[in-house]
């Protein structure tokens, strides 16, 4: 691989300003946290360790019902572009990105998704007057449901002039669904020393660091037409690989029997997703999974280090099991019949709280991550 | 009330054309349809009559699950404007507009809301730079939750420039209830002839009709600063009132025995709302609200006849619920206890599928809402 002849490009440079956004989503958690109370007037209560993991979960009695709502992000920016290049349509594959978002978060408590509800607020009317495109996010909507077996029950698709930009569409995804049995429920209390940490394949980039990666098209000489590869596909084609759907996985998983100790979606923030348990522990990676081509090219372009690069980027590992280690083999082996490629590529063991990726020589410490 | 000095204005001028939403909408509604039959797989399933309501069903067993994800629509725009021109901060008032979108909605099928997701998406970063407006917005979102004894479990906060305009934010929240017991189902099926229309009452425009409004400034030449009425009340300050909640009058109502045969949230479309069951029934009504001065305000200047206002906006009526004649008398004790005014308007008839608004002449037929 070529050395980059270009200037290192941060995430910040790439639009997003975290030290901005971040007191406004610590005082809306705090008051979020007193509104728990209300549910105890209805004969309810919340699941407290809930609140910072990437679901709500609340106790009905029964069961646990979890909601989430989850924005897709820019990716729509590089389906756009990359539409007006090549005249293809994207959002088939853009209407699973979205899905993904909301159903692989909600999988990581123990849930099975249960019904999805649509948001697709465009700049204008006109936006749905395109038919094809329309009907690709209709389709791939469908399709995205269809796999994930959940309910599509409605949804809003307001024109939102002078608040979404004109020609754009702002598409997010709400989803409810139940944890039954009440065992099912993950939300980090088993996780122990031994377990085994199961990486499940990425398809791409998914649907974080897409604005890096618009940053990488204005540099290229060629943009999102360069190819990233001796296939010869371009960065954009590659770009939208739409995000893997990890809900048959963690359903297989409840049929054979395997309960995981923690789950984790790896999205913003790369592999210091796998720091989101709060509990004190260090994760030793022996292996890692392949890099997708479209990844190392990002990588290479921006000037990143692999420190950089896993702080930002899936790297190949789009979701992490965490699974008893007598489970590990039967876990990557279901997870295959799902046609979804998994590793067992590390351990759980006591000690600070550290991710080691070995192979890489990094560490990332308990500071790399504050969601809390 | 002097004639208006200026042209009609139609809905269609301001900015929303349904010709090219609707045919999406429709292929959207097919699609998940055909998605409801993977709940048998979980060993649950849709309550079908819920798909054209406002929010969508399932059966779980022991209750019912009602979810939702509704959209603010343009107030931010009004909102926004305002701050410029008085200094003051309205996004609390915003953020009960939203909650009030959703939780209106879901509770129409019999729900109890019980968590909400906020969908906070701004065009960059630095719109959550402005502590007091952001933090406004979190005191409301609180505030709302209080009233409504919601559980506000967490959402989405994501920086979004290219997709939402600079210095805007497009606002939604999702909403998950339960319906419970199950006798409280509310999807239509109890309506019958002879029951009564008790109309809820609106605090002025609430978050429907905001595109003819931001019309109508343009139109003003003090804009929204113009005095509606005697007291002095500006225009804009009348418009940005926050939207009723009536979820504590639904729950009031479950308390004290009553349990409507139907209700429907008035929003898009105003009165024709009331003509949202499909079944057919004649609507007739004796009574009439109070029109709140900021809808009088815009009937006059929009140049609309009562025909188009009532079409289009609340008119005073934010909320309908549909009693057997019995419990009329008392659902209008139990809303004022609440605090939200009410009037028995009217009573259901067998006939053609019409809505008569006898005081002021006015028939809605049967074309007048299409939303199946």
């Amino acid at each position: 691989m070529q050395a980059p002849d270009i200037t290192p490009l941060s995430y910040e440079q790439a639009g997003v300003n975290y030290a901005l956004i971040d007191p406004l989503k610590v005082s809306a958690q705090r008051a979020a946290a007193t509104t728990a109370r209300h549910l105890a007037g209805h004969g309810f209560s919340e699941v407290k360790a809930s609140r910072g993991e990437s679901a709500y979960v609340i106790d009905v009695g029964p069961f646990y019902i979890a909601s989430i709502v989850e924005c897709l992000g820019s990716k729509a920016l590089v389906a756009d572009e990359m539409a007006r290049l090549t005249g293809k349509s994207y959002y088939e594959g853009i209407a699973q990105d979205t899905i993904a978002m909301a159903v692989n978060d909600l999988i990581t408590v123990g849930a099975t998704p249960l019904v999805v509800q649509a948001y697709w607020a465009a700049g204008g009317s006109e936006w749905f007057g395109d038919a094809t495109r329309a009907q690709a996010l209709v389709a791939g909507w469908q399709r995205a449901c269809d796999v994930c077996r959940v309910a599509w029950g409605g949804g809003e698709t307001p024109a939102l002039a002078g608040i979404v930009e004109a020609g754009r569409i702002d598409l997010a995804a709400s989803c409810t669904g139940l944890i039954s049995p009440k065992q099912r429920l993950s939300v980090g209390d088993m996780l122990a020393p031994g377990d085994v940490i199961v990486l499940l394949a990425s398809s791409g980039i998914h649907a974080n660091g897409l604005s890096l990666a618009r940053k990488l098209n204005e540099r290229l000489p060629q943009g999102y037409m360069t190819p990233i590869d001796a296939t010869g596909t371009t960065f954009g084609d590659a770009l939208l690989a739409p995000t893997t759907l990890y809900s048959p996985v963690t359903e297989a998983l409840w049929q054979a029997g395997i309960r995981p100790h923690y789950a984790a979606n790896i999205t913003g923030h790369g592999w210091r997703k796998l720091l989101r348990h709060p509990g004190k522990f260090t994760y030793r990676i022996h292996s890692v999974p392949v890099v997708p081509p479209v990844l190392k090219f990002m990588q290479q372009h921006a000037g990143h280090d692999d420190f950089d690069a896993y702080s930002t980027l899936n790297m190949g590992a789009g979701f992490a099991l965490f699974v008893a280690p007598e489970h590990a083999e039967r876990t990557v082996a279901v997870a295959r019949e799902q046609g979804v490629e998994a590793l067992a590529a590390g351990r759980v063991e006591a000690g600070d709280k550290q991710l080691l990726v070995e192979p890489l020589g990094l560490r990332f410490g308990d500071d790399a991550l504050q969601l809390r």
